[in-house]
């Protein structure tokens, strides 16, 4: 199988060509492609956006397309007219542009919880309603619609993965509202004091990026996908507690190094996640990590076998 | 109140212009204003695309916007690349840019029936989901997120109002593919034969274009939007049967000059249209014409008061 990988060169983007590389033809797209250098892939160095790039990766056609690239959370607030341009703009071009190469493909959309908005209802479920507040939520909504209707055409077989929190991301300036989760596991390591910007009571869903990919990989190889053509993916929920304690414990750190200074927006944002049902993406095979500790084994053993650790 | 619109060459928006007139400062914006000659109202020739254009008609601000230019249905499916363009990415930078002009303005959408796909489920509700099909549709639906994003983060106050077929438009190339439902008025009230394009026992929901002005500046005017801060309007739901019955009765043409001769793909997307129920539009006061009765007597009144008579 050919497959486009957009934001090929981020976090999600190196593990997830990693684990393809070997059984497919990954076709790499991103604008720094240095985390690729080993991987068995084409790496097309580069800004998805651009029309001229997009042909020539997508000369030979392909099978199926993974679009992760985005202008994430708090980048996009910061800068809403550059979001669109990529966020909506360029995915409709890209989505377009995929159809166009080859006979319905595959299409994989990386879509966020950040659809559900904040505050959030009490309970989300398959049922509750898209209500984003974020830029990038409604962008994120706006290319699903895009992407359910490209499907109802033939067009493409689309599908929209809403990624929860995945840890643990590298440190530094991600763009991401939502760093801070990864943040605690990076300072656990280092044995350093972390300030967390939310309560210990703070709830939220996570999921470790090697689950992730693999979550991905199974939409890729599934079943068709079904009307909406949008799934919600599991997640483990956790309060900011327990996870700075699973985290301690598998790491050594003294769970006094963890203090807590909530910020209210990151709070509302961030730290109010409800409860989470999942039936339709649980009946099509979709799996969270199982439990904390598995999910914290798994964030530590991505940051200890990246370059970034 | 000082009330942007959009469209304002077109069908609908001269209507709307004539009925605001009077009583509010009115910002007429079309790339055509020739229909505009005589309305009391600030005009600026040009394409509310164009950012220098809107700058300047915008720089006293605005209470509110009412945006109706599009690009239709199947102008759209001919270029989806234009009609991107325009329904999303301009009509974006608009609700951006009247956001910007004055704090939380009144911002009224043009949204479509359209944003519920085709087929249709058995019944249109309130609770029916958006699963567009038209490249049309799913523009619509798209900017229906993004106005629901900037009204709950106070940008705007916004409401994307689902309009219905609206009868009767001018004669000629509209873009429109619902355009049939005009096209009969227009040859009853010349006696000349017409050819249905939709079976006798077509249903479809039909609006004059009065009572859709009279919709509109009740949106204006009315109550506070609420989530999901988009509504689909009342409509009169008739068989293309009864529609031409009374059109041959109020106009004297003899009914057997209606001939029917079905386009599938028309009849499929035009001539399927289920029971609707819009309990929230109704408790909020919108409503459609009460009688085909009422609605055949406006849209020809609405004929023989226009240019295209």
């Amino acid at each position: 199988m050919r497959i486009l990988v957009t934001g090929a060169g981020g976090f999600v983007g190196r593990a997830l060509v990693s684990a393809l590389a070997p059984d497919h033809d990954v076709i790499a797209v991103d604008r720094v492609c240095d985390g690729l250098a080993g991987a068995d892939c084409r790496i097309w160095e580069g800004d998805f956006a651009d029309p001229a790039l997009l042909d020539q990766a997508l000369a030979d056609g392909c099978d199926a397309a993974v679009h992760l690239a985005t202008v994430p959370g708090g980048a996009a607030e910061q800068n809403p007219a550059l979001a669109f341009d990529v966020n909506v703009s360029a995915s409709a071009r890209l989505i377009d542009r995929v159809a166009a190469a080859s006979p319905s493909p595959r299409f994989i959309f990386a879509s966020s919880i950040a659809v559900f908005g904040d505050p959030m209802p009490t309970l989300v479920d398959d049922a509750s309603p898209l209500c984003p507040r974020l830029v990038y939520g409604a962008h994120k909504a706006m290319i699903e619609q895009w992407i359910a209707t490209m499907t109802r055409r033939g067009a493409i077989r689309g599908l929209s993965l809403r990624f929860p929190g995945i840890v643990a991301r590298p440190r530094g300036v991600s763009g991401m509202k939502s760093a801070f989760m990864s943040d605690l596991f990076h300072a656990a390591i280092a044995h350093e004091p972390f300030a967390a910007p939310v309560s210990p009571g703070a709830t939220m869903w996570l999921m470790s990026v090697s689950r992730l990919v693999a979550n991905i990989a199974h939409a890729l190889h599934g079943a068709p996908p079904a009307e909406p053509y949008a799934l919600t993916l599991p997640a483990l929920r956790t309060t900011m507690a327990e996870l700075a304690q699973e985290v301690a414990r598998q790491t050594g750190a003294a769970p006094s190094l963890v203090r807590y200074d909530p910020d209210p927006a990151l709070e509302a944002g961030f730290g109010r996640q409800p409860p989470l049902e999942t039936p339709t993406a649980d009946a099509a095979g979709f799996r969270h990590d199982g439990s904390l500790e598995a999910l914290v084994t798994a964030a530590l053993r991505n940051i200890s076998e990246s370059d970034f650790a």
